[in-house]
């Protein structure tokens, strides 16, 4: 058992938007997108917990921009944070027209995993370090977001949920 | 410009686990599941509104069991509520394994998507009556998982979401 | 070893036709349409059986209407009687344009199946009792139907084949 | 409009039996087996009448001998005899395992194809002039082969199929 | 440990370019065809060694004529010689436009492979006798470019390459 | 027309190694290594020169290590020095097991690829100024690399490949 930073997680997957993943105006589908987010996630969860890893929930996504066929999509994750035996980790959804050199955001998203030993059990997962201003805002929010979790999936009672207060009195503030 | 039931949006999709989209514990990714989900309620939104459709949102998604290599996956979506030019959708997914005559369900969410004309414009959707019990339920539902997905993305002030407010209370309660 | 009803068999598939099946004019290649419908009722044959099935025949299928790029195909299939350790199941396909709200008629067939045990052995399959008009009509066909593959691959005797015999006979009258 | 030979249209399609196109007993499912064919059959077809082709009709198919994962799968095609707009072609299919030297015949099976031109109509295609002695009789069956499909699909009277009687005469006899 | 011919391993491949495979300008990617080069030629040095074979090493590849959207490919492969455990295969790629009758050559390469025992460990393969011109002279230049291959791969030092060198003072010539 | 460095045609692309493949001893293709490759490169291409590229050659490659089922293969590509129309780009792959984290390298090679506008025709790219020691390095040798293609391809005299010959006096010192 050791700690990890976020930078040893980060995993960078590079993509393009063929027409099977496409609609009939050519945007591609927002289900591929998620897709291709798991499995990006995945792998940062997997490089640092050094573990298989299953996919635990998926936090709110919006679309901010559709992608269009034959656009390069780029996306990068990495662990925000750890706890006993799951991780959260943050993604971002970036694209790209290499003719016009246009570059814009699609989405970035929180998506947790559970690490397994070899007989499919979890298995505790290293600790998480982070480093930049980003990875600790993302690692301080970590806990209201896993209590917001547990109450949309009825499994923590509201009344529980400490972190998940406080944001509520921020958001009624 | 007509009114339509959440029946008539009633889309089923039956899909095998394959090899290609399982980990090394051979349990199916959750980024498959979520594609095959965006693509079944694509149909049921694409159903309901006569248009092209894209995913707008996706909101929180928590995974209940693990499906296996080899097993069922049926997905069953229908609409929940037409927003101006938007559409929620609600979307099941249950497993099955065929020679034990296991059934286990894996996880139900909700996805929104924009309907566009054919110049990729968002057009006016046609309206939903809900009829049974449930849909009922999940029509009136829909507000509030708006506001929250609105709020979340940043583009409504918590003041303003009147609906999710009292959700916040009933939370708080 | 119990008996079941077409309707607990019953499977429905829904999928979106994408670039990589179709031809030079965008029409969907015949050999997916035939690779779907053996999937549907091959799923179909396993809620049957409860087993691993292999496919064993494929009768006859003429395409009615060529399905056209970005339409929706929705197959069902069902049991429609048990032989030893053989199934036949009858399949239909439709396809459906959403924007235009046209629903058109594919194909329907009839695909056999084997149910296999954990060696790979044909198994004895659950008896099926028919319900429906419908139903019975498919189950009585079927002897007649069985008749025939067995005389086209050369595993019967025409003089054996009784009730294709009759067939035969009603054409002629 | 000219003439060819079946030897003109003769196509080979090697492939490999790959994990996600077998059952849980991994055999390479029939579908994919009938999807190979039709692409096989289809550029046979299409170098005969050098035109775009849609699938018209499939025969009954027996699948001898189960194929299993890494095999390597042959398929050869070529055009049987050339109606007015359509086109009939007969397919083989064997498989053979590498490293044990076993070679396996799967099945065979007539599919019929309809030339098209740039509009999407139906063309006239170029004559079939058979060379050996399969050939003919493959070309003489094939006229056989066409009533029974047309009485199948309900698109001739049985008692206009004049050669299709003289089989069901062979047959009773 | 037996004698084969190149006939024997003969392999014919044949695909149709579909949209995913290729670019904005609807021409098949060279990576594409690199790929099918590899499983056509694994296929014809796994008939020429009955034996798994990995890929060891690819000649340099120059892509003649891009290939379009539609068109049909064909590939032929075999093995040209065997050396203790590796073969070297020659791979050709025609494409063909069925509509224009137009047939154009892509490219040629060599492939290498080794033939591998139920361990995983390198195995010694059958060898080759070549039949006709062209056959005996890709069996003459193959030492001459397994040498090039590794001297270019830094395992073989310059001097040693005596089959080579007389290439380069062929080429200073 | 203007110049870029190495480092903003940089790609990286991260896969993971899926069953379909792999060959029967669960070793990832070479084909499919040669594929992704060629997708990272013609990214790298399509960036430096803001155009749709065709590959135009590959060099010689050696696959040092099998890459296992299940393992995550990172890409890494950029353009190493633009020529009038055409352009080179090193690639670099490396595989790592996450669970016993090991990374091992897989091959290195050099694809080239020429630039296209909108009517396919060949276009002046943007030039290259390497930075670092290593883009210097293969910034130099691109020259000599790139007769060595057009005398392997037959398209240049082995005497006016002036670059070449001083590596041939180099391999033969």
């Amino acid at each position: 058992m050791s700690a990890k930073t976020p930078k040893e997680s980060m995993t960078v997957m590079t993509e393009i938007v063929l027409p099977n993943d496409t609609n009939a105006l050519h945007n591609l589908r927002g289900g591929k997108i998620l897709h291709w987010m798991d499995i990006a996630s995945a792998i940062a969860a997997g490089k640092h917990s050094n573990a298989v890893v299953v996919t635990a929930s998926v936090d709110n996504v919006s679309f901010e921009n559709p992608i269009k066929l034959g656009d390069v999509v780029v996306i990068t994750a990495k662990v925000t944070r750890a706890f006993k035996t799951s991780m959260e980790t943050h993604i971002e959804v970036w694209a790209e027209n290499l003719p016009t050199e246009t570059r814009y955001r699609c989405n970035e998203a929180f998506y947790t995993f559970v690490a397994l030993d070899s007989n499919g059990k979890p298995k505790k997962s290293n600790e998480l370090i982070p480093e930049t201003e980003v990875e600790k805002k993302h690692y301080e929010g970590a806990l209201r977001r896993r209590q917001l979790r547990l109450v949309l999936a009825g499994r923590m009672k509201p009344d529980d949920a400490t972190e998940l207060k406080s944001l509520f009195t921020d958001i009624k503030a």
